[in-house]
């Protein structure tokens, strides 16, 4: 018979991409974010066929025993911990990945780098700017890799903004403008969940989506040099989480707004809201140069609407609604054919895959991926627009 | 012969509509604003028929003689004055509108109603909130009407919103975010037109673009307490009108950001530039409230995208793209079936006709149209706009 | 005093624009077209300023007296008719506008051509394509201009569209697509108007709107040569508008559907309806050639989308949205800066202008504007479709 | 010590969700449909938590070895066949999945019925409506599941669509009108494909593209009785694939548009093109009834337009942009929080989701998931559309 049937083993698969190592990952979180980074090491090694390393699903860890075992099953982990210290003991990791709350980023993030095990962790990089030059300080230090998790970098768009401003389309700029805009704390019986509690998560708004636009804002323009902010708590208290009789005080902001200056003399507003209704997840950035503008919509991701100042024939200048899904933009030629488009969940895999490249081939993370440098200074930014509320002046970044 | 022939006379008008007056306009200008405001006056009559009063176009008023000569014979004007000074004695001037550059609004528009005449101005009121100031107080201590054409105010779309907002429709408000952004004079060679000088405009974008959104911010939110501000001048001299081997320095904005605070407890972001590619006339504003959001684009004035926090079935919840172009929409009776949209022209037909109902009825120009009082108080905000971008603080409005 | 005061007189306007004649306008049908052809009669030399032309309103014509005596007034005509037949006796009128329902195109047109005065005639040119023939005859016959006012091919951005497509910027046509869309009679309650009578509107949305895209087909793409279509009726009888007790039947299509092959090779489908909710007046047209495509809806008359194939950089292809506002558009110098849109009506001032430049200058109004010959083989590609109807065939235009 | 750490073996994995069985999946392809489909196997178990039974990608089949060989490592498949017969003899495979080449179809899904094999099967069912009649006939005759993979039924907005269109919130349906857009074979140096050999593929656009919007007509509006056509081959040779130097005949069409009638009294508008410049994957439909409309566009699938003909109040009246990421709405409680979007490729899940439930649950694959049924029946308006391409007559679904 001249059909063949093959068995392939695992030694053949080595036989098959044969250079191409194992890399045991270590997952702290099972939650919101421990779901979508496994989902991008799940995905990552035969969608970016041939993967650098086959991520290899060691452990997975939380405080809950029966979910965190249940976590496991589900996502194909080998084994489960309960607490990060012991998890990070284990020699199967190799790379620390910290989906966890903001206030568990900077305690094992730290440990993990002395371990010199290589840090995937979830922005913000740390609930304060203190914690932040902390984690700084120890990925300096370490001789492993160390990136925040700003996956928005790793929107295709968002990519192909990145090279175009760099390539000097937009030529100089001169307005940078972001809202991320959300509904979901509107009614004010929603219950005081750990994002609301400054001791949990640093800040509201500003620290879960502002961290984000801050982080686009030096990643597509470049630093901040000074912020004036506004910041508001429209419900002032909420349902206790554990007793839903009890009403206990937020005490984090539900929205900010900042007007800010760059290095490079362009000047941007900044907002993040969760009262904003009907926007669901309505991150939308504008930029304006001396040669063109471009917005970009985080719920139509695979878009991105681009002006060129002189383009010819003038006749048909307008914006260019650019589908950013063509084998010749960033990370497409991965996916599908042009117009099956990605969704949310895949800029992970595009930053999971960054990250093993820089960990494989020891390539730096800046500029495209978030270093911790840029996670402190994100935070740094976090913090005085808080400080620009409270004294009601144009406060400068100190870096 | 059963069919009949009708010479109809100037007496039988009387006859068609006896009890409507006829109205005298002086004109003060006949550029961009003199054509908008003289269409406004030659559509009203037959388009909001029957009208409250046929405007009669008894004189038009500039300086260049043969510029306004022309400007007569090509809108049917009557006479024609060089002087305003002239044309305000003119016995048959009963309405003096005055469609002239910033810095020649204070003076007439106070003579004007000294004498006695209802007073129709282009926004912004005057070129400084001192000189506003003065003009509100000449507007209470005259019987006349006095109205500042903030033609925005008279979009249909605004006015829905206006209504809705009114209605309870949004409940509380939270945020209040306004850009108009223009790209006319991007080009470092654009000469220092009347626009770009300090002297003749008061400011920049600020007063032409942000008194605008300033005003709506005051309509459809209400008052505004404070502001932080940036501006910025990103060409910093420009060929001289006269002589275009000679660069003049440009001494107004360019652009500006701010953030404000609101009575009422909301916060804002307000926006004006002209250095934003690929935006024409994008005036655009969002709303969001504790039970529902809109949104708002100048280019496209005939939608209104409305959302609404609690809608059932909530399975459709979503911003609805209203065509605000209904019988029973704002104004919208007067013109064509759905969807056969107006322009921008028709805010201006719509002001006039507000403004003409409170001089033939003796009603009042508040709360839809903008009084002297709304004019002043707008240029008091544009005015702390820019005390805020010198000192580096949070300054409150001082009404 | 330097200042002067001038009292221009009728002798004087002829001194400011000496060459300028006077062309007297006789109007039959005061409704919806009425209002638009007048206004734009009123608009045009002030507008496209100089004229060519002072249109005069010299008379208005409708049967009942009352209200063409209130029209007259209403717009400023100087005498009313009762019957057109008289209303083409007087010597003063040299332009006979034809707004009346469908039924009442053929006689008058061709007794004003017969009289030698220009005629301009609302669309469709007739009720059926035998009398849109004798018309085209009578227009052959006659020194006089004739022209269908198919107000479309105004729209700035169908010109351009029109304009791209001779220039070869589309590359040879594969695709024409047009949906006209409407809502306005599917309450079955909703009466029998003469739109809804075979006898005085020949067909029902196939005449209406379906008359504009088949005109638009032609004028864009060229000559159509067979067609395969459905009719349908879905509301079959109505109340009478005279008793609404009584119900009549409705012998006139509520919708059509059409596929049509082009001269040129390309293909296309054709729909018009009444019966779509949300769809106020939603005219789209999408037309795919070997180089780009391009779509355009009429609810955004003021932009069109344009998509280049081999345009450079092609991360950057995406369809263009442009803003048909700019000086350089076409008819847009005569409007407002860039971004202060246009309406509906203003088309039917570019048609007027059109028009009248081609009876003052004897210019033909092929191929921007449409002919009787373009009235009639539109009136033949309508005819064809209710016969392809009938016959389940694809039927050959029998030109 | 307090923490503990989990070594959980397979034996726990039952323990966790132990009555969760295991599915062999033998897969035909591996190219494009052979990706897609093997992702959705993937991702399913753990996103569809608990799972309904975890698949376990037993084999996958294709006849150029190396490249088998090396999907079969690419996705974790235990083992490879380059003839499906001998796959269909693993008793480990209990479900077959064809994502093989339409021609490819018939005869293995047949056999694999005849061995009691569950079959899911790429679109379109067959190459020819006879295949697709006897694969049918196996599906009657197999105690198996069989199912079609017309995976746009999973797309959420348009699952909420049908949903909509079953509780009668778009009342009685007058209109269906749907276009597949693409533009990938402009270029006339594009080789000649299979999809562009009949042999292989039966038809070009019309089963390619075409058949998903047939599918979705009868999904929506239900069975088709009628269809006019045509067809346009604009490319008449193509380069062969393997000798580029050669020109081979196109036999397929490049186009067609086609008008047809429906069961319940609507009409239609159907139309599939790969030559529409800028359409990457342009599947847009819309559908209006007595009492509302919805929009849907593939390249923006997370959203679903929707217009109530009654809502109140009236003046926000206008077409909804829903979002379809709430976690009331279909599918999207597995994904992510709303507005965080999903893509093209979720689509599969969906339909793996359904068809494993149908498996393991013995519940019916219709009405949501298309049976063979549909996949005749799809075909049979799709022989029918090329009938009537060739006689140029409406010709009548003969099921």
């Amino acid at each position: 018979m001249a059909e063949k049937v093959g068995f392939v083993t695992m030694g053949e698969k080595k036989g098959v991409a044969k250079d191409i190592p194992e890399l045991g990952i270590g997952m702290l979180g099972y939650a919101f974010m421990g779901k979508a980074h496994t989902n991008a090491y799940k995905k990552y090694p035969y969608i970016f066929w041939p993967p650098v390393a086959f991520p290899r699903l060691v452990a997975i860890c939380g405080r809950n025993e029966e979910a965190v075992k249940e976590a496991k099953v589900r996502y194909g982990y080998e084994k489960y911990y309960t607490d990060w210290k012991t998890m990070l003991q284990d020699s199967e990791v190799q790379i620390f990945d910290n989906s966890g709350p903001n206030n568990l980023h900077a305690e094992p993030c730290i440990e993990a780098l002395k371990l010199g095990k290589h840090v995937f962790c979830e922005k913000p990089l740390a609930a304060t700017s203190e914690e932040a030059w902390k984690m700084w300080e120890a990925a300096k230090a370490s001789p492993a890799k160390a990136m925040v998790c700003f996956n928005y970098r790793f929107v295709p768009a968002l990519r192909l903004a990145k090279e175009l401003i760099e390539e000097g389309k937009l030529g100089e700029i001169y307005h940078f403008r972001a809202q991320y805009l959300q509904e979901w704390i509107m009614d004010p019986n929603f219950p005081a969940v750990w994002r609301l509690q400054k001791g949990v998560s640093g800040s509201g708004a500003l620290g879960d989506l502002g961290s984000h636009i801050v982080d686009l804002a030096r990643f597509l323009v470049g630093e901040i040099t000074s912020v004036s902010a506004l910041t508001r708590t429209f419900i002032k208290e909420r349902p206790s989480l554990e007793d839903p009789q009890k009403k206990v005080p937020v005490d984090v902001d539900d929205a900010f707004v900042a007007i800010v200056e760059f290095e490079g003399g362009a000047i941007g507003t900044l907002e993040a809201s969760r009262f904003c209704g009907g926007r669901k997840n309505y991150q939308v950035i504008e930029i304006n140069g001396s040669k063109g503008s471009l917005r970009f919509n985080l719920e139509r991701l695979n878009e991105l609407e681009v002006y060129l100042t002189d383009e010819e024939p003038k006749v048909l200048r307008g914006f260019h609604d650019v589908l950013v899904t063509e084998s010749y933009h960033p990370f497409y030629d991965k996916w599908w054919p042009h117009g099956h488009i990605i969704g949310w969940e895949h800029t992970f895999v595009h930053a999971i895959a960054h990250f093993l490249d820089a960990v494989v081939n020891n390539r730096s993370i800046a500029p495209y991926g978030a270093t911790f440098e840029d996670g402190y200074r994100c935070a740094l930014v976090c913090d005085t627009i808080l400080k620009s509320a409270e004294t009601g002046k144009k406060e400068l970044i100190q870096y």
